[in-house]
């Protein structure tokens, strides 16, 4: 009972939150003269309201949140947050779908950046401004989470990084350590943000779609003001500027840290992750242009690098962004794009899928398993650079990724029953589950996730939650041992 | 060079075995007269004469086989063999490639049976049966290496079974087990085939399609003597023998051999591989029957039923029948009998993929990881049934798995690169790898592999050849430390 009241006051606190962050949509809206200022007062009255119901009668209620609550806290914040960031599109549109709409900010609060929703460019830039609003409030706290609260519930292996974090975290000192490395990882973060946006306004946009594209790109949410996507713009300098911050945002904020605080590049080149990162994706541009070119897609190989390396970035990075109908391009490469949508993004950034941390931990480990294979007496210790991996963070790695594939399996295959074609109902999983957007042909670039029935569109939403908190969070809510004394 | 020696006489030994099995088609056709006499006797001469060569001038080597030795031995059989067993279909269609005849035979020996031949009911008779013959020593071949060798070399956690082998095998009293274990399991498999000839007679094949189809299906291989396959007979007691004796080939030899011996079934209840097999199976099958009829394929629940269990039954094993064009069907179903293409086979079966006890063993360890989240200090040993399944297997099973995963995915994306569609490509793969046959699409169960380019007919050879030797023996050849003394 205290658990849930715990659970309740803390949701209250964040609720509240969002009804401050709604209040930034008001003004903008009352600013702008577009039409949604009442839809989003009424948003703000009832999100606040809601919070403060569930905030202020629980006050005396225990702070100490024990391990259980902590994954019940995580499932019903990320769950239920939805609901009331659904209120300013229900009251502009009253004939959108509740489904529709918690798909369209649960797509924002995931940073997944699919969309059902048309006529983007016709919309009230205060509804716009909500949408990419989520993709970076979500960013910043995607990045806390993985960063602060990961390593301590040792999701997947993620305890490895309990060791190298700034500030680093240990379950007895929590709470200052907490704040003081979100504090830390929110200047950057927001430092960055500011660069992009100039940059982008730099390289032509406008101030209101260099800020809304900021968001999309350093949260890698990948939502956009057009229907086009960022091929409205049919820019290369906003290209060449949307690919530097979205590389940028998939790798470890933790190492921006500190490599901002030393003034040098080294701890770029110290971090596995960001290593293997970008030669893999700069690599795999360089193989798509070539393969683009050969089949004859685009006439020469500049312009077949071009739209390669930023299609292929903004997947791989899972942002999402498109500036082509890839869909049509030799199937090699969609698929290859969404093949690296699975493993590319660091920990600790704001991309999704597995990690490139986890990729790597398999591969050694399957590479030991050969070795020891052929000296079957030879003991050899897995390591990440200088530091040895032990076994138990090897298991949960090993299991996270078992979890990861059998649940592609499971949403592939109901969407499938629900009559898909296997393409799309492949690539929509895999472009949820990561949190990347588009997927191939029913949900490929040129067309979005309006078509999907309710029972899709439920599934997909439910998709993005479950690779947004790294399936254990949800899922252990199912075994009856969770819900046990 | 006493390894090389040694290889070369032990594969001589092989090749003039095969030299044998082919004279016994030379015989049939010139019983028969069919025209391919003078095809099996240049066949059978080469064939001798390379294998005698190789044999006796290393009658003095040393005979004790290296761990390395081992793995080379493997790797050489498998590869190498494929070459002799071309020569009568070389010999008696002068237009046919080497690829296409290499394929051809590679899918008769892996138990595969895919094939890039038509005109199957116009073969001459002793053509059909050496395809039938190659089905059928191989299947002898894997379960003997299954159940004897495997434990021994410890691939991928299959070390497991050594407590629990008839005529149990350790490393030190090796030769005298293994052809103890060897000639057990050689009369389960002889006897079990002469009970099968013997039923589809009865149900009322010819003897000689009783004959090639009793060895297609205890091998679980697949192949037919007609281009409709068993859809050629249209007899629903032909297809009950077949998908009986279809599941019995999928179940471990060794609980056979035990069961047998016992004249009873409680080895069976004993067997969990044996058991989830068959209630995976069986559920899937009224499943995929509710499917059809409920998406108007077939008129009523049992017509659906009957089709939908022969043909899921035929693809879960990995033998590769079909009667209808499954193709065709809603694409949750032929997608759901991939998918227990890839682990629902037994260990000591003739059945490919991942293997049932791996599955099982990987499911426990992520239900355990789970466990291990909700309550981190709890310890709580992986259990299958009364044994605990130490550290050491569970490493090597999810690194098994691992492989098998990460093998699907390279060969997909080669075959993507050569230009196929996803769908084709990935069905491909996994019906060559998992040795079960028809795919979907380009290679679905209506047409067959004889529409793939040269490259793609090599690849999916390959593919075969690696699933087959369950990935490792192969894999390993290309690691540096292999090579180093
Ligand atoms: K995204
Ligand atoms: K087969």
């Amino acid at each position: 009972m205290a658990m849930i009241l715990t659970i309740l006051h803390i949701f209250g606190l964040v609720t509240m939150g969002f009804s401050g962050l709604m209040t930034t949509c008001l003004i903008t809206s009352y600013w702008a003269g577009d039409g949604a200022t009442s839809a989003f007062s009424q948003g703000v009255l009832v999100t606040f309201l809601a919070g403060a119901l569930l905030f202020f009668p629980s006050l005396r209620v225990p702070k100490k949140v024990s391990r259980q609550t902590g994954f019940l806290l995580v499932a019903i914040t990320w769950s239920v947050t939805p609901v009331f960031c659904t209120l300013p599109l229900l009251y502009y549109f009253p004939g959108m779908s509740f489904v529709d709409a918690y798909f369209e900010v649960t797509s924002g609060l995931t940073t997944t950046g699919a969309t059902v929703m048309s006529g983007l460019d016709q919309l009230p830039m205060s509804i716009n401004l909500w949408r990419h609003e989520l993709n970076w409030i979500a960013g910043m706290g995607i990045i806390i989470f993985a960063v602060a609260i990961l390593p301590i519930l040792g999701i997947g292996g993620m305890q490895l990084y309990i060791a190298e974090t700034p500030g680093s975290v240990k379950e007895s000192d929590l709470p200052p350590r907490i704040a003081q490395t979100a504090k830390a990882l929110w200047m950057v973060y927001a430092g960055i943000s500011v660069a992009c946006i100039l940059s982008l306004k730099l390289a032509g946009m406008s101030w209101f779609d260099a800020v809304c594209h900021a968001f999309a790109a350093m949260s890698l949410g990948g939502m956009s003001t057009h229907d086009q996507n960022v091929g409205f713009f049919n820019s290369l300098p906003i290209e060449i500027v949307l690919t530097v911050f979205q590389l940028v945002a998939a790798i470890n904020f933790a190492t921006h840290f500190v490599a901002i605080r030393k003034l040098s590049f080294k701890p770029y080149a110290v971090d596995m992750e960001a290593r293997s990162f970008l030669a893999l994706v700069l690599g795999s541009c360089v193989l798509a242009a070539s393969v683009l070119w050969q089949n004859g897609t685009y006439a020469d190989f500049w312009t077949a690098l071009r739209h390669a390396t930023f299609n292929l970035v903004t997947i791989a990075t899972d942002c999402g962004f498109a500036t082509q109908d890839f869909n049509q391009w030799p199937i090699f490469v969609p698929m290859w794009m969404l093949f690296l949508s699975c493993l590319s993004a660091s920990s600790g950034s704001t991309g999704g899928g597995i990690r490139m941390i986890r990729t790597i931990i398999l591969l050694k480990q399957a590479r030991l398993e050969l070795f020891k294979f052929i000296h079957p007496q030879a003991i050899r210790p897995l390591k990440i650079g200088e530091h040895v991996i032990n076994n138990a963070i090897v298991t949960s790695v090993t299991g996270f990724i078992f979890l990861y594939f059998i649940s592609i399996v499971i949403l592939t295959f109901t969407l499938l029953l629900s009559g898909m074609d296997f393409v799309s109902a492949l690539s929509a999983v895999i472009a949820c589950f990561n949190n990347a957007g588009p997927g191939l042909n029913q949900v490929g670039p040129a067309t979005n996730y309006a078509s999907l029935t309710d029972f899709q569109t439920a599934v997909c939403s439910f998709t993005m939650l479950l690779g947004r908190v790294q399936i254990f969070s949800i899922v252990i809510l199912f075994l009856p041992e969770f819900w046990k004394k």
